[in-house]
């Protein structure tokens, strides 16, 4: 696994298992004599943490993050940050019973065919707790887009099959689902504290937006943006698929219809979500993403144990029955890395 | 631009404009002493080459490989290999009309913001012409991979709202459309036909399978082996989404529905597509991406030129209607240097 | 800054200044299921820590070190290690004075160049400090270099122009200055305790040999394992030459001396220092570098402030009058982190 | 072998072997609008070409570059150049003795070692010839190092024993061996003559300056950028050693005397060669290398063969009795392109 490095020229490595001592983070390339200190971090911090809601597991992790490096007197400096959060509430005891078993839908099988060898409490490495410390490098981020004025948002556009029908930026941080659609979220809070009374989960779309991008960021043929941000996105755990503008829709239209055409105003419409030839176009970038239902239910499930027995397993534990509001400030974090490291990268390539 | 380099230990970097000398690709980090020849990578050329059919762009390229280095006697050496293809049905008159406009779906005024600079002669380093020395590179990863008893097969699942009800890989190759369904191969035709005909285009959906890939490979955190599928794939011009096995249908399922239970003989269903935690399962893997419509139409529309001035273009030109049959072993390409890159990071991980 | 990563497989990446709250470092690709405990890495701390003996600095930083991720059960998972050290002894205060000036042979003017912002408190990212996280990840690398018979030494050739004559690797951990002859080691100490009386400083020059490398380590055409041994050394503060084998000697000599010829028992000489074509030849590896004297010396000197006045500057404070004793686990550290990665590298090239 | 790429910003990969068809690289990175065209970059080929005088070998390789791509009309575009030399005085037949025998000094043995197939022919890919790709990408980063003032000369200090007493910039060009001093030339070609009628060859020591580079370049604490210049010198292959400013000679200095004071005019003296903490002064930057003495010599040497018998061999061939006159130009390739990088990289850093 040297596969805990993201970036280039803005970089992130990230450390830690879901019950170890701590998750953390490394920001290399952090340009220098900007304001940052921990209380900006932590509003990002406490969009993610659980126990915000009904919604949410009641795994009391403050989340409290510590700079140990890289700022001074209350600017970065240049240097790596280093940011890290303890583990407070751990309870590995809690996990004992499936330390011989693969829980459907986790990564237990797959890491023990890796390494041989597998930290079992909590997911260890796989845990979604891993994302807090990409939350934390993505709120560096941010701060650094902030002064170019690109801004960032995501929300649940579709949560177990219910979909939002409006769009109304400011009240995704006032529903516990983070929807754009006050109503679809009062639905979507119903079904899934019903399905956490079933012992089951659902899954979801989350929609992310970005807005303020100079034209001119990607770098072909590899490097494209929309590559770099698949990669970012499918990164996490959770998510199965990303579509950018139109999407899988795509595959029904006629190049008359999607090609996105022009007057002197700009572009007439977005089908291709902000992003030509891996190049970004300067109008808004629109990704979607589909979150996989959360793994651990609690209802009983086929598997086998280590050495190959057959088994019946429930995850009990605490979980989210549906990982879109607590995924968003992750997709948006990830975001912010790869749209900086691309500002960093147009930046080498045009100086002069 | 120093995004032309793909792959960490299985490294391509590639070369090239549509209209220039050559296209070409260097390809490091090649196991040495295995037997290839130029004969056994002009196999996938011609797969991709234009002119296959009646659907495929008539341009007339032979692309006849060379190989420069990095074989001796017949077998690899382990150095770099560069493998060049001549451009020799150059036409740079023929876009002489365009070269002050930017055509709509095209990377023409996205290059123009990048790099300040464009050579428009057939869209430049933005060709799908570039997508022939990832092939080229890709031929040579698959020659690995067949050592290891992996093979991968893509083919067009839907075309233009088209989409095949059968599978049978035996008549992929055999049908004009690379389509798995020879019924709805026939209905594909017609319909490319028919738009090119109206002077317009159609996108789709291409499926592709990886068997036999060894349970472990993948780089979580963020180099994850789907990860690094969605970044391939998305690097491929007119792909815009990708979904792995459930896909976007996940964000209709319940938990109990998605995980791909076990019993002793393996898992009982592959919703996962075969990466679990960003780690192959041993099982096939699945992913599906969406092709956008051909941007190259000769139906009018509206734009703007280098002066933003309003103008109206049709792009006239030798294109395919539907970019599908051409893109399924680029597609393939890509997933050949992505896994057999990782089986060489995970050999990496666990020498001892 | 992005430079505070280092290697390709077996990777680390560092943060830390010297008076912030702790310094350390993320250690990724390391191999699953190897046994390491903190104990095993503190024995290489100690042997950098400050205060060891009448030659080194007495700040008092017990550098004792933890393990926060990565490790389960007493062995390693094959995920990313954390090792930390909190800053103990930190007196800033003691830099009030100087945080305005620069100081001859540090780098706070170019670090002020550079970032255009300081963290003056102990030269912060660029004190020597910083290398106590690299022997953390290098005790790691030695871990994994044990179990393939490879060994690690080195030790003060040289130390202000006293030169070892004899070569006794028992004696080198056993005198305060770590040279390979006892009776040289003696002068050694006499002169510098004399010059840290006269508050000035000098260098001198450390050799390193490593054993039981296997031949083929190394990447041509420029990742060859002599170009990444001097990255490494020269990456060292404190570092300004190296050289291999018969080194800058091989300017003198002809062809016919400087070739190493082989009989049947192997190379009849190693001139080259066990590398040629940037490979291993399975000879010892050897090569010098050159400390330079400690830029912080006592006695004044003429420098300016940061509005550009001359000013005089004598610079108080705890400091080591050679760093040849301590700089020696660094260089060992170092040596072990590019020849395990080469490890790795060679494994993923020969994978099949 | 997945070490054919360097750099991060502006990049270079290269391939070809000795006697294959081709040479050449790939420069990626490359700033777009900047003018460029075949005749600039030759100019450098021609100071690195066999056949130069009667100190260098008389192979003919007229060593005539082509640009395949990455310039339209004159400039440079931002994608990929691919700059190709054609092999064209290949004679492999003449290596056919030495097919099966390990030669003293070259890599044959190792690369035996490593790849466990070896292109023999003129030593194959670790031939000198693979340096003429670098001085093609050199002069690329030369050309975009001119806009910012920078210039770049090595130069023969010393060879055989002979060392330059004066330094004459303007003669250097004007002597066959590269020197800096028109009457140790004189001697030094003499002897060069003198041991290659012996069929003997010998070592030097070549010096580089590099002037009007901004202070601020480098990036701590591991990609330094006198490790950066460490490892693009240890890189090539005759290259032995490298030391900055006053180099090995530190070893025997006081704090005193090596610290770089500073008045209001700057730098009093330039120990450091020009770069401190790893980051460049802003004063000139000086190092010297070491060239170990050709490998292949006429005269009788021990070896054996690849069944492990006992041989002599002597090397026929057309090879330069000393590298040093024909290394210039590569070194002064590498530094372009290290230093050039740097320059992008700390745009990327600053960049708002």
């Amino acid at each position: 696994m040297a596969g805990s490095t993201f970036g280039e020229r803005l970089k992130m490595t990230t450390f830690g298992e879901s019950h170890g001592e701590a998750v953390g983070v490394i920001v290399e390339g952090v340009t220098p004599g900007v304001e940052l200190d921990e209380a900006y971090i932590q509003v990002q911090m406490d969009r993610r943490k659980p126990g915000q809601s009904s919604v949410t597991t009641p795994r009391k992790e403050y989340d409290k993050i510590r700079i140990l490096s890289g700022t001074f007197e209350g600017r970065t400096t240049g240097t790596p940050l280093c940011i890290m959060l303890n583990n407070t509430d751990m309870r590995p005891s809690a996990y004992d019973d499936i330390k011989s078993m693969y829980r459907p839908g986790h990564a237990d099988y797959t890491y023990e065919k890796k390494y041989g060898i597998r930290d079992y409490r909590g997911s260890g490495r796989a845990s979604g707790r891993e994302t807090a410390a990409r939350v934390a490098a993505g709120a560096v981020a941010r701060r650094l887009l902030e002064r170019r004025g690109v801004s960032i948002v995501a929300y649940s556009l579709e949560i177990g099959g219910i979909r939002c029908e409006t769009f109304d930026e400011n009240v995704i941080e006032r529903n516990a689902v983070r929807a754009c659609d006050p109503s679809a979220a009062e639905r979507m809070v119903e079904l899934i504290e019903r399905l956490a009374a079933e012992g089951n989960s659902c899954g979801g779309i989350v929609e992310c937006r970005i807005r303020g991008v100079a034209p001119g960021l990607g770098e072909p043929v590899f490097d494209k943006l929309d590559a770099e941000l698949a990669k970012a996105m499918l990164s996490i755990g959770a998510i199965k698929g990303i579509e950018f503008g139109a999407g899988f829709e795509a595959a029904n239209m006629r190049g008359s219809e999607h090609n996105d055409q022009m007057d002197a105003s700009g572009f007439l419409t977005n089908h291709a979500g902000g992003i030509i030839g891996g190049i970004s176009t300067g109008d808004e970038i629109v990704f979607r993403v589909v979150v996989k239902p959360t793994s651990s239910i609690s209802s009983p499930q086929r598997t086998v144990d280590m050495e190959g027995n057959e088994r019946e397993i429930a995850t009990i534990g605490r979980h989210d029955p549906c990982i879109c509001p607590r995924v968003v400030p992750v997709i948006e974090a990830m975001a912010c890395m790869v749209i900086e490291d691309h500002y960093k990268r147009q930046a080498a390539l045009l100086d002069e």
